[in-house]
């Protein structure tokens, strides 16, 4: 293997369009995110491309306001273990919640997820945004937990689920018909578990994978958030509207990581993108104006109010410069809400303007192959990414983006041209993690 | 479709071995608990025989002493969903405890199941019997909740999970590109389920699925496990040692059934058996004892110990009389060790003898193609079976059972030739189940 840094790649697989409405465009196929057909000719396609991952996002909550393909859509651990079945290669990612599962039930989904693939699974850890989870989920927890709990519960339940995942050592099962011997009783370690949250016997039934265990991606970008990644992730799945704040991210978290004696380059971070390519500027603009247009005014009005607690914005003349909406806003997304007023301000723009500009984001990365290419060249480069998840913003876009970008990348040096591993931790270039009872025997 | 009643067959897949050594014959691979490809082929096997169903059972909890095969094995849904992948006909059914997990969690991957394999699944519920499992969930519940709890805890989980697939009614989303409209909201339904362990909001995040909803197995056969069939299941796993048995218990679940107004034929009981086939009745013997050799007589007597609350059967002598036991046994499997008691009484069995009876119960099922074949319509036209799960006592127990048995059966007219449906439902020859709310509208 090549010393030289690499590009890592994610595709993020969620069926149905590139905003509310993306799913009216022609080209889109309106039940995709109920489709196994289509998940797997995306899995497929990212695999062609050599990608090291496939990324499931998930919710647990929805109500009548919800974007469609969060209305109807599979459960992650379920459609990886399908997506396990017809690849080979490309890891399999997915997000499960700490706040309403069992870390018993999820370490052994996961555990057997890896067996099934071969050490391609990876857990995206997340301790779940939204207030209304737990109205699904009120056997446990009446009501959700505070953030400062949730990431407490989430720490605790990742210590839980590392200790069940070492329950036998690698060698532990020895198989052997001669003697009789299935398994060497010195080599299986119940986990015993006592905290603040869970107490976990274990050991877990099912052994460790290819890869040793799941590989952990973190998600959050709070403080706290920023803690958890760095002590415990793998990877890192974020997002960043500009080169300078993804570099001020990347830094921070990498600086966190190495503060805990951690090797830095051994959490990978990903920010996501959506590019949109087109074979000249005006294709890949043309693209981008075709999707935000399928969004109705009525439709793109009622999504910019719920940034702003559900405010009406059909009260307001559509030409005219962006109402002053004065404190509204302030209580649920603040740093988005602040940003809309002072960019319609400076920009003098109309509600209409803003209204289509907040539901159809113009992407960073659009433009030709060799313009995409460039710009994640230099975010990668100039200390922004280690790689990228990429959506699909327009039909095909992560076809296009195999196709005309990944073969600029790799004639460039910068991305492989073939899997030299076999495992998720292999493509991402993180250390096979030893069980924690095999390195004590070692170190005497 | 021909309205005769038709065998339903299942087969059980769990890998390595019919006995706790199974798994040392020379024909076995002695890591297939963990080998989706052997999972791959047993399933591909089943469809390729017309099965039903492929089952996968499961476990909350191992220790040291626990059989081969749970030590280290995939997780129900997780295996199900790989095998979807691969196969296109037959069902696909899980056991899954009530006990230690979130219906919303459960419901939505079952669901979610059900759409990846276009209608093939099925959930056996369970309440989980050991009592030792609570301590991988102390999260939840400190104790182990008791037998009649349990079973209250599991209607009303049910209750929830059927409730939950119903949210959505079958043509919810109308996905209508022209207009914009992707979904009804008239047939979106939230549950808002308050009861006595569970309080669930809902909307489940999925829709009805090509079959409606997975299809309910049962496994309990306490009296409160046969009310929970007869009230919500859709099929019944179950297990008997002789055809009269058989029949009592087929009678009375059925009765059950009909005393609920359900209708009796919609309810399809499936004993379980693991049958040895040989060209002669010769060869099905030596298979047997070939894998009865298996077991030494030092795990033998340590594996009918724990009947006997752990007794240490290694201070008597092998080949005496089996020793006078007192009580011993009746605080653990009670019905099960007096059996033991009574046959060794009456046949004047040693210790050893009935050691290794106990490790490697005969099968009933054993013989050449035509016998077991007669004996399997013999307890179907006899009412004591609707169809059978079948286990592999011996190695390619399953292969021989599709290549040799099937085709008798076949041309005996009392077992599908080619599948008619699609769906689980389909094949077990169960009603498609109305969504609640579309029933309201119907009934007006």
């Amino acid at each position: 293997m090549s010393n030289q840094r690499k590009l890592k790649f994610g595709a993020i697989i969620h069926g149905v369009g590139g905003n509310i409405a993306g799913w009216r465009h022609p080209k889109v196929q309106a039940d995709s995110s109920v489709s196994l057909e289509f998940y797997t000719e995306q899995a497929q396609r990212a695999e062609e491309g050599k990608f090291d991952l496939i990324f499931i996002a998930d919710g647990l909550h929805i109500n009548e306001k919800s974007i469609p393909h969060f209305l109807n859509r599979f459960e992650p651990l379920t459609i990886l273990s399908a997506l396990a079945a017809v690849t080979s290669k490309i890891g399999l990612v997915g997000t499960l919640s700490t706040s309403y599962s069992e870390p018993f039930n999820v370490a052994r989904q996961f555990a057997s997820l890896d067996h099934i693939s071969h050490g391609r699974a990876g857990w995206n850890v997340v301790t779940s945004p939204l207030e209304k989870s737990a109205l699904n989920f009120s056997k446990t927890i009446e009501e959700h937990p505070d953030h400062a709990k949730r990431y407490r519960i989430a720490s605790e339940y990742l210590e839980v689920a590392k200790g069940l995942w070492d329950s036998w050592e690698d060698d532990a099962f020895v198989r052997n018909k001669e003697t009789g011997v299935f398994f060497d009783p010195d080599k299986l370690h119940p986990l015993n578990h006592r905290g603040e949250f869970f107490k976990v016997q274990g050991p877990l039934n099912i052994g460790r994978s290819k890869q040793g265990r799941p590989v952990i991606f973190q998600a959050g970008s709070s403080e706290a958030g920023k803690d958890l990644a760095a002590r415990e992730a793998d990877a890192i799945f974020t997002g960043h509207p500009s080169l300078e704040q993804a570099q001020a991210f990347y830094q921070d978290v990498k600086n966190r990581s190495s503060a805990l004696g951690r090797n830095a380059e051994e959490l990978v971070i990903l920010p996501g993108i959506s590019p949109i390519i087109g074979k000249t500027e005006e294709e890949a603009e043309r693209k981008y104006q075709e999707v935000a247009n399928l969004v109705s005014i009525d439709k793109a009005l009622d999504y910019l109010g719920r940034y702003f607690e559900h405010h009406d914005f059909s009260q307001y003349p559509l030409d005219e410069p962006f109402p002053d909406l004065g404190d509204l806003g302030k209580n649920s997304f603040q740093s988005h809400t602040n940003r809309i007023k002072k960019d319609a301000k400076e920009k003098n723009l109309t509600l209409r303007q803003v209204a289509l500009k907040e539901t159809t984001p113009r992407p960073a990365f659009i433009g030709t192959p060799e313009k995409v290419a460039d710009l994640i060249q230099e975010w990668f480069e100039g200390k922004g990414a280690d790689g990228f998840i990429i959506g699909s913003g327009v039909p095909n876009g992560l076809n296009d983006f195999v196709e005309f970008v990944v073969p600029i990348l790799q004639k460039r040096g910068l991305f492989r041209t073939e899997y030299e591993g076999d495992t998720l931790r292999d493509h991402l270039g993180i250390p096979f993690p030893e069980n924690r009872y095999a390195k004590k025997v070692i170190s005497r």
